[in-house]
């Protein structure tokens, strides 16, 4: 297919394995497949610019499908550096005439200018994993604030998204990664938030004695009645074999911890940016680097011992895995692609900001993945309906 | 100490053995005991009047005698007429100078005689475990309500009490009645919100294969992901061999359920009313009852095969266990004795009505209760804070 | 029932609440019901006299029972002195026609008389639970020990005996006695055998975080990597709430390690004899001791501080709450019923002494087992049957 | 370095990489590493030939390594054609000197010759994950057998390599090839030996729903007590999601459960040999066959619903992942290093057969193994010690 789209990827050569990727991927998100249909023939986002910056994978891919099937004009840019596969950006170019401005590895200068190449197209709607092209707008564009709803923080994505998602994706980009076995491991969680337990449940899973630190207390106090151990990230360190921090902050490890820690200590990040470990401070203490394995840092400290450190501290499940599977990303993605509609349905009594999606379309999502998992479930009687509804009115 | 105060109670002789086992309890709540402590100085519930409809356990009596020592008047009725405690309510009166109306196994009309005799208190301040003071206040004495607060519904409420405490004890009531063997049982448990999960959880923790029914299309999903089977009620009746109800609903476990259940399967309720198993259609199938040990009915069916309920389907915890552990109530209790001082703190500001809990009581407990446990957690730095706040500003 | 036999029990009043909980458990009991059925008309024992030592309870009764109908004369005697059922006692004299000696909380004088009973009834066949009649015989009456068979230690008895019932029922044992809440607490399991591994993995599934001590280190090591914190004693000592032997040693919790517990720990025993924790160790560091609550003795220690033993230190699970369920005891107890069928079908062949159980008894009770759970397995093809001794023949 | 000795390979110019990963895999056998270092000084083995049939990965080689510095002349073949790594052959040609006979994806005439080239080099020693080896010496060479001790099936074979390595293994092998997500599938296990066991708990800590199958009514009791559902292959096949067998014999998975599988249904082997799903009967069912992803091919059947086989039904640790982590069989490998010495030690007293492993060697790597992983134990009193010895000469 001839490519008249405008973007920046890295071999459109690679198109036909993405293809491929991509369909395989497809057929595993069964209600964004349901909702393509729909949208081919509804054409709800007729005439739509739409913006998304999102790790781009598979099943993004899928989902800029079913926003263009929809009827919009979608630009896609990566969330993250490191996440893109760049066959997947061939295909969506080449095949799915969709403009995608992303390149695996790209510095920091190219992700910008592939985030203004999104605020360029001046949408009318944007998706944002990482909040950084609601970022450049709030910042150094903010004329075109006035114009736009972006949708976001679907339920489903706390609740499946993040926990199901990255709890099953980051194990598989440690283990991947290293190899390592869990079962005995200390493995430390820095945050309980729903990413946090999700990887501290699935740690728990493979046999890791699992070790939350937590600044919340009633995170720290419901990580403790889940039967982890809970200690402060000082004690945490120097008994930890695995880190992995899941807070959304900033310098949760820090120098004084790493200098604690054990020969062979391996370190990861699952939250948001690669600034959850202090990897300067990390670096500073080294007196020497290597790659020990492909996405492994290995540091020699100056006592001789060694740190190891997955994918530059950058997400581990999207750089040294896959990201999350298809299936959990057909849910956050079908809620995605259901509430562009909405905002674009309700487009004049909405005011331009972040949009909670209604919890009528999370239910509808999980009716639909039910359904395709063979799930059936109970439905309240009549009789039942009544008695509820009494106890609403009643009190 | 001579007793003056209007009660209803079952035998005052029981008031001794009452006090050592409200003793004990108050050595595992150092929550609320801190916070009786502070109240007894501060008198901060001084000339209010306080109607408390709660189970009459041995950790209500400990937040009864907190209330007490801020300086309330306080009237305390059962909110189940399973599950009082006798020796409690014996002992609250003799004891600590508390009006009781609560006997156990209490017949409907005492029950609601006893309801009756809260709300002739006259209180300003209502704590209302079952709803049942509210539902007389709105339904008979609307002229009441204009003066009322009612503090309910705390988070920790749901997440500890409903989840870790109602699970432990539901098991505990269940073993209690029956001494089963819960390795290798199919276990249904009807209902996947905090309770249910509650139940799940420890269920599978004893070695069940836990099934779980719903009608939330969310929940099943949740339910499902976390590795349950999820079944309609239909078709898990045929299958299990315990059925646990939590849903707050009515009718949840009907005829045509029990109907086609295995001979010795057991019924057990442990949401709100004991309506959630259909017991008059229970009874109406078989052709005998029996008791088969304490708490546990035996129904012979036409077939010949028995189905067993445990506590005439009322609360299994509180029936044939010992309800929530003291631990689980300190946070809970502790949480009533503090929104209560905060409604009468802001009685000006407040409306009259059901308040949620600030979320800053919650974490003030939580961090008190990971204090008593020997839990140390982590604190922001001051970089830590600032990122964190850039964010929220900039987004 | 007139009764003739020798006996020496508590009150024969109590026979007919005996009766009714013998039932209720023989209900659950069906295969042990079954080969009761076939005792009845086939008579395999007839004429032999067999010695029990048990826990006597409504299980065992089945099994006296079971016994009985298939010709033997029994005399059984407690294993333990604290676990007798008295009324259990009571109906197997007054209703099932059995000598029984054992009366609840006897002293040590009155135990060891009872057993000297059981030898008195000169056993060509023994069942032993704790080994203390085979240990009367060794030391004081070897020349008895030429005409008996001892039968014990069947493979079912490892697997599902001590791990699911003891791991059941020490955490049921516990909750009667205290009513603590696990979740969130810190659970030190000394011993990591079969007993041991059962009670930290249903501690673990009611949120403990569970620690393990250990002497053998491959055992240590599966602990690690079953995903527990391992610990040496005197490290556990100082951070765990509740601690449980479960060893067959002695002296496993000791003084230096009680110094170092924190206020409130809880001590309980399910390992065999009632010397896994240094009781008169404990006693002298205590300043002061009373009863807590039943079952539970509160050590006031030199700093104030307490700890609180469990039924003194006897095994917790007969003692403070019904020992095994029916359920498995009826494959411990039919077991032992074939087992001992077996043994005097091969009176000639087999030499005098302790006896495995013939590894076809264990396949045909879970056969049995399994068919009255409704579970249905595969069975090998004649093709896989044929593979699989090719493989044995060519190796 | 020269290469001089006979080999097949594919291409040492892959030696370099396979040199580092050979190391990386090193810094986690210190168990092994340890070992070699004494074998250096001590040359227990000098003189001796071992034939080692091994899946030959990075793991592998370390042991190979640490044979050749106890000085052993050692032959390597490949026990499976798919799980060699040819950067390890190369790199152990090369590096280490040692002759390799392994090709990955080698045809089955290649695979028994490079057997044969083991059998060619006479060994007084045979090291034989899949017995291909020793079948050849009792087919074909009787007239060797007679000179050749075989060292296998150490305890902590079972224990560890097979439940612990293969458990986590075969998970990231499935999710690997096709990147699903695990929490909501029904997971069937075929078999519940050690790798079964060690599979179905990963997937259910990953959140499946996890069905055994079993023809053993021990295995099938004891997984339904462990909390699985248990169903025959005939039931399962119908609900499954993803399909894992484990077994050890054939045609676990039959034409006639296939027919009844649902669309997307996933296929994977660990047991043995690809023989366990009958693979010809598969592809008779289909209309059509792709490769839908690496290592992964897509089957379409009659009905149009599409089945997937992963790695042609070879161990999917092996093919679609990197076998066990090197932690695991650090302690497998210590094993068989340790026994080769042993039998060599004892060459004299000990017949020509395969032998287990002394209990004494694998408590020695338990303990050289908690000491790496910095986990204390308890060692016994001299009072224990005796108490223990005075119950043992007792009875």
């Amino acid at each position: 297919m001839a490519t008249t789209k405008r973007h920046d990827v890295k071999d459109l050569a690679l198109a036909s394995e993405g293809v491929r990727r991509i369909e395989w991927a497809d057929r595993q998100m069964p209600v964004l497949a349901a909702i393509r249909e729909r949208f081919e023939n509804e054409q709800p986002l007729a005439g739509y610019r739409i913006s998304a910056c999102l790790h781009v994978t598979t099943e993004t891919a899928n989902l800029a499908r079913t926003l263009k099937a929809g009827g919009a004009d979608v630009v896609l840019c990566a969330s993250n550096p490191l996440s893109t596969q760049d066959d997947v950006a061939a295909a969506l170019v080449d095949e799915y005439d969709t403009a995608v401005f992303a390149i695996k590895g790209e510095d920091n200068d190219t992700y910008y200018a592939h985030i203004e190449a999104a605020v360029d197209h001046k949408p009318q709607l944007t998706m944002d994993d990482g909040a950084d092209v609601i970022g450049v707008l709030h910042s150094a564009r903010r004329e075109q604030l006035g114009d736009i709803i972006a949708v976001n923080e679907a339920k489903t994505k706390h609740l499946f998204d993040n926990r199901y998602g990255t709890g099953q994706s980051t194990i598989d980009g440690i283990i991947r990664a290293t190899n390592v076995l869990l079962a005995g491991k200390r493995f430390v969680v820095a945050g309980y938030g729903w990413v946090g337990r999700g990887v501290a449940s699935r740690a728990r899973g493979m046999g890791s004695h699992v070790i939350i630190t937590e600044v919340d207390p009633m995170r720290a106090l419901e990580a403790s009645m889940d039967g982890y151990e809970v200690l402060t990230m000082e004690k945490a360190a120097s008994v930890g074999d695995i880190f992995v921090t899941a807070t959304g902050d900033k310098s949760v490890i820090r120098k004084e911890h790493i200098k604690t820690m054990k020969d062979g200590a391996i370190l990861a990040n699952t939250g948001h940016f690669n600034v959850e470990i202090d990897i300067p401070g990390l670096r500073s203490l080294a007196t020497d680097t290597r790659e020990a394995r492909a996405f492994v840092e290995e540091f020699t400290m100056a006592g001789g011992h060694r740190i190891y450190l997955i994918a530059d501290g950058r997400l581990v499940n999207l750089s040294a895995a896959e990201g999350h599977p298809a299936l959990v990303m057909d849910m956050s993605f079908a809620n995605q692609a259901l509430s562009a509609e909405y905002a674009i349905q309700n487009a004049a009594e909405l005011e331009r900001k972040v949009y909670p999606v209604p919890e009528e379309i999370d239910k509808e999502i999980a009716r639909l993945k039910l359904e395709t998992m063979g799930v059936d479930i109970d439905t309240l009687t009549e009789e039942q309906e009544k008695y509820l509804a009494s106890w609403d009115e009643g009190t």
